[in-house]
């Protein structure tokens, strides 16, 4: 456990140093939000959709991000393309499925976008990640999902089978790769009382992807530090309005000591 | 008047005890805070509006809320589809025509949406509200609305023309159904200075109308609990930074029995 | 100097007293954001970018902000439209070009709308800003921003090349016409952590050329009035959330008075 707080607070180092441009390609809702999370914890954000500038922005980026929120089909395309120029780069892509499972719009957005790029980290909430399995491990896994030990062992399943690392957030996080599963408990009850907190999630486990090449190690130390910012504005929030602006001051100021010494990672 | 206080306070809690999926297809400037607002009172938000899920994404919903600032063309259709799916399955609908009267584009998508829908209540200031009648009525309108008192008719007699609930936001608010017609004094002074407080406003009635059938106590009462929950904020704030954050927090913390304590609702 | 102080303090008050319409075709990250600082400074947002509506909208507007962010094609032909109408209006035009000099599109984009419509102000940063010259003084041009008094020079010869006024932000802000250089000096170090205060001032710069017809004093006080509200936010703020928060509140609750006194233009 020791081991990996350590690497949680090199990869913050790390982002503050280089400052990591981000490409978003993400929803109306969150864009601001989004933008100013990763501003305030020291990485480059920008967003852009348009197909004829995608190409060019993700070859200077570190990460991109794509969130299907808010979704249409000139979106989808400019994903695959933005997405098709990362894959050739060999820069991660990390995929945020909202809303997947709830319209077949979603779902076949997504899986289109796991088809047709490499996609390294897939971060959603439990019911998003499950839509994205075949029809079997879907219909069990919604159950399973209830108790933390059934979640590793369908979670590993569908890991496999997707072939990325997928980032399952909750009250417990979940990160596996298929073999190796870690549990993240730091985060706060508020954070579902602010839109666009399990997108911010996904763009900061972006930036850190964009630092540390192992991306499993990414996507649980990302998960750990936008956890205990949550924590930290959760110490003097009045409610989602002061620990939204709060949650920015704490992804600011913490240290990567404050990190190493916060930071709740176990491997199961 | 105490009828509508515990009203006011009944309809909170349901919405606490639901959480009702409310369907927003809004304007680009206030769909970060429309969510916030929605999800800090305890209704959970979507934002969804393209033609390919707009319909399966309203029949999860327990109010639509059709919001036409920052409008395309492509915009109208989606609504015009969401807005034929929610009256079909009798979910209501919330019309919110921001800027009508203001350009004749979105005069027009304004009415075409009351023409090919069932707009259950339609929340705007006076000048947006009055663009929507013939024109003899807002011609007249336009003058009468400075009298509260000739206020009443002219919006009585425009809600019976529209055969809907107009939900008049100003100083003091008026809500009518065309023979009942209720004042609602809550709000404070700095509401005006952030921008979608009125469009969070049309989102708070479609709460408030997924759990109160009786869409005109739905309305009277949205309006009260949101302008009480200003009143909150007031007391704290500095300016319409700490305003709009302190405001989210009273949504989130406001009680139904502070609601029916503190709520204005009157009936003329 | 204390003319220019001066200056300030009446444009600011005119903005309040007259409270002009300011029409923002503006990207998606930034208008939430954009909306509430004119709203709290005391002017009037209006976000609207349909082709089939923006000739008729600008017609109300004391100026034009052009912002080419997130940028499609579909925005470009709104902009030209609305561009074109400001310019026979001779309504300013603020272009603000986010990205230019990243991707060929914004470059092309940003020239684009130098080329068709009257540009009354171009606010950016230096790079962004020295990317619209011709080669040559753009190739010379970021080498010699990085000092002081060469960044005066070369901005001048650019101001004269593009026939506009050139409004560069940075740890101080340089503004010219060509001919005059003046040099505004209030700020803050926190201003880059959040998303959409450069674009925040290209809209405030608006504001004041709405109500200064010369432009060149209107972009140096608006610089002033708005580096000086961060200088006030950074001094209760703990990280960029609440310094955003705390912006709004300076907008707000300056004074004139407390402008004239704390404004730093100096000329060259």
């Amino acid at each position: 456990m020791s081991n990996f707080s350590l690497k949680a607070a090199e990869n913050l180092q790390k982002i503050r140093e280089t400052k990591p441009l981000i490409h978003n390609i993400t929803n109306f809702v969150v864009m601001n939000y989004t933008a100013n999370v990763l501003l305030s914890m020291g990485a480059s954000p920008v967003m852009a959709h348009a197909e004829n500038e995608v190409e060019d922005m993700v070859a200077f980026a570190g990460a991109l991000i794509l969130n299907i929120g808010t979704l249409t089909e000139s979106w989808v395309a400019s994903m695959l393309k933005a997405g098709q120029q990362a894959t050739a780069l060999q820069t991660p892509i990390i995929l945020d499925p909202v809303g997947s499972g709830a319209t077949p719009f979603r779902t076949a957005s997504a899986k289109l976008i796991i088809e047709k790029t490499k996609v390294s980290i897939i971060r959603g909430n439990a019911s998003e990640v499950l839509s994205l399995g075949s029809q079997q491990s879907t219909t069990k896994g919604v159950d399973t999902m209830h108790s933390v030990q059934n979640a590793a062992l369908t979670a590993s399943h569908l890991a496999q089978e997707l072939k990325t690392i997928l980032a399952i957030t909750g009250p417990i996080d979940l990160v596996t790769d298929g073999s190796r599963v870690f549990n993240i408990a730091n985060g706060h009850p508020l954070m579902p009382y602010v839109t666009g907190t399990g997108c911010s999630a996904t763009a900061v486990t972006g930036a850190f992807a964009a630092v540390d090449t192992d991306y499993l190690t990414a996507a649980a130390t990302a998960l750990a530090f936008f956890g205990l910012a949550g924590e930290m504005a959760g110490e003097t929030a009045n409610g989602p309005g002061t620990f939204m602006v709060h949650l920015l001051d704490a992804l600011y100021t913490m240290t990567p000591e404050q990190l190493e010494k916060g930071c709740r990672i176990s491997e199961r």
